[in-house]
């Protein structure tokens, strides 16, 4: 089938890490779609300026009507930010029949009714994961995952910017001021930081949330907005002392009155999940009555992770368009002649780090010939530990962390390792993973 | 329009959490979908045995033959478990050219590809939601939110029973044969506990996460699995030494050579988000190209939490029927001509706990002018810290931390405190949120 065509409006930060993204997965998401999707015309206000993405195939200009016009154009993505022409544009694509992709949280804040209502009556899609809470998938949760449920409340690290100064703060003793500067400079906070410092971009996006969450329209000048500006060390130490951490929540909750709208900065229980959130990461805390509390964690920010939710909008509007409704979203993900030839492999190819505890004779020598067998098999040690035995015991515990392995080769070592007159019994054996990533 | 139809295979726990949740969020529902879902018709091996449902309007039969081929049901629900009658009345109903939602993760894991096919001969949808990690929307995160990616590995605690076991174990220093019996009498763990403690409905739920993250068929017999009855307190607290954690995990991971499979009890890093995750809770680490580390936290098990995952794919299904394709969920999750009446609050309203810094003479009495302004406005005290002033300071901080207070009456009191004598400048306060739930 043809590849389905996408206009980019914008092409920063956002569009550029679009572009990249469909491009170095364009088989993975057209085996997902049904469809290759191709980006043929993009704008920007500066043409001259460096681009972090590749331009080839694609028309540029400075005139982001003609991208909106372009006839083989049947998705517009606007990634431009602002409201005044996001907006004029947004509805032109409407009116001319197309459907849209948004990432722009101030634009559905301000404009979200008329947008969505325009787009009612032409019949056309328009999809704003990535409004909020970048690369976490909280619209699709809301909307549909949970729509059994009644949402009681939720509560989110929605502003990455505001979560690093925060997190910063606490972990360094540093002041707000300070911090910010070096956000700035890391290019994480804006020349003109205020939008996010001063709960604004929360505020946009916790709207979006509460309409979703409670069937309500979207009410932006409803949301009781408070920066973290105020918060010092100080309190954050404080708070510390009696249990608690400091974050910056968008908070959205059903009363027995109505709808409490706030963002401000909020002290939660340090053993909760969500008070372990740091740095530029952002998380939503959902309580809901059937389900109970989930929790949603990822990247809030940056060009990937935006880009990843604005992807995963144009696959959910070709597969509509293209394939079988009673089939939109492929059972197993991908389209059934579109299946990985990926092999699964067996165990004995897994690579973990090991944990091995052992019981030696407490003789001199036990250690370096169990060091001796694991160097032969190419197995680096990152910890020992052999703790005291107790009193008169004619045998020593003997913990052992391995650096990571094929464990073929670990089972071949265990074995020359049981075999040792020293060693009794068998070796317990637990894998290691990092899990590099939270 | 007309309600849709369905009928329920197996009326245990989760087919009575889940006729309550649909009967208890009728309204909701039907506004979120765009027609009501109603019960008609249920089967159940033994019609005496009590409910924890009401069957006010369902048909109660002891032959799920009956429910599959009732003329009035449009969508069965499969919740009765096991493999081989499941599968048959499965493949009945989709012949019939029924859609089919199922919680039934053996099932999925082992005939899911037959089933899968007959159904997209058949054109009806098969959704099973509920079949991984309970009300947690980790199909969807994944089949949907993340299909831009390229997911590179999942990680995840997706047995409760076994989650609860290692944090008892953990927490109290017990062995794993003692709370397992503690597990086994909060219903927690079945009278044959093998499924779960030897990892097999890991397994199960594994194959189905790999198939859709990969796009690869089901490969439940590709799955290495190790339980748990072999890991000691003692293993626990060595660890803990080495500031790991031992958990349960199901791995799925691509490699230059294929994919790995493997269930078996891991130890990671303490500082990790998911190594926090305890007791029955369920939780799934992400790691995809774009997007970077995602995380998704919530009930895997129990009545009410899978009935949510079971409800989320009616309404995916009844939305494909029913509504104008283009517009299958609604932008602001309900249906436009259902939006709710729930007036949005003023920050007035908000009622929430509060902690409070100010800088106050140091001198007898002013504790208690505070207390007793605070008092008369209803506020009570949860705790105060006056930390000991810096040698011959003349005003000492003083730092409360309130019960819940609706806002206007702590503005009305902060007034009065800030006109004190002997308080200077301006009370700074931080609302506090308990957010119970994670």
């Amino acid at each position: 089938m043809e590849p389905v065509k996408i206009g980019l409006l914008g092409l920063g930060t956002v569009g550029g890490g679009t572009v990249n993204v469909l491009a170095r997965n364009r088989d993975e998401i057209a085996r997902r779609a049904g469809r290759a999707i191709e980006v043929v015309h993009a704008s920007a206000r500066d043409l001259a300026k460096a681009r972090i993405c590749s331009l080839d195939g694609i028309t540029l200009t400075d005139k982001p009507e003609a991208v909106v016009d372009d006839p083989q154009v049947s998705i517009v993505v606007e990634l431009m930010g602002g409201t005044d022409l996001a907006r004029d544009l947004t509805l032109r694509a409407i009116d001319a029949g197309k459907h849209v992709v948004t990432a722009n949280k101030a634009l559905v804040a301000l404009h979200g009714n008329e947008i969505f209502d325009a787009a009612r009556r032409r019949g056309v899609m328009v999809a704003f994961e990535a409004a909020v809470a970048g690369g976490i998938p909280i619209i699709k949760a809301l909307r549909e995952g949970l729509a059994g449920n009644r949402i009681e409340w939720i509560a989110g690290i929605i502003n990455g910017t505001g979560n690093f100064i925060l997190s910063e703060m606490r972990d360094k003793g540093r002041d707000f001021e300070d911090v910010l500067a070096q956000a700035q400079s890391l290019g994480y906070a804006e020349a003109d930081p205020s939008f996010d410092v001063q709960g604004i971009d929360a505020a946009h996006k916790l709207a979006i949330l509460a309409a979703i969450a409670f069937g309500k329209p979207l009410a932006f000048d409803k949301v009781y907005t408070e920066g973290i500006e105020k918060v010092t060390p100080e309190d954050m130490h404080d708070a510390g002392q009696l249990g608690y951490r400091i974050k910056h929540l968008g908070i959205a909750r059903r009363t027995g009155e109505g709808v409490e709208l706030r963002v401000h900065p909020t002290l939660i229980p340090e053993r909760r999940l969500i008070a372990n959130v740091n740095g530029i990461m952002n998380a939503l805390l959902v309580m809901a009555d059937a389900v109970g509390p989930t929790l949603y964690y990822g990247a809030g920010a940056g060009a990937e992770p935006t880009a990843s939710a604005v992807v995963a909008d144009l696959v959910d509007v070709v597969r509509t368009l293209t394939t079988d409704p009673n089939n939109r979203v492929p059972h197993l993900a991908f389209q059934p002649d579109a299946i990985s030839t990926l092999p699964m492999l067996s165990i004995d190819d897994a690579v973990t780090a090991y944990y091995l505890r052992m019981l030696a004779k407490d003789r001199p020598g036990v250690l370096a010939e169990v060091a001796t067998i694991l160097g032969n098999a190419g197995i680096s040690i990152e910890a020992v530990v052999q703790p005291q035995p107790p009193h008169g015991a004619s045998q020593a515990k003997l913990i052992l962390l391995s650096h990571p392995v094929r464990e073929r080769q670990m089972n071949i070592a265990l074995g020359q390792i049981e075999a040792l007159d020293s060693i009794s019994g068998k070796v317990t054996r637990i894998r290691v993973e990092q899990l590099d990533g939270d």
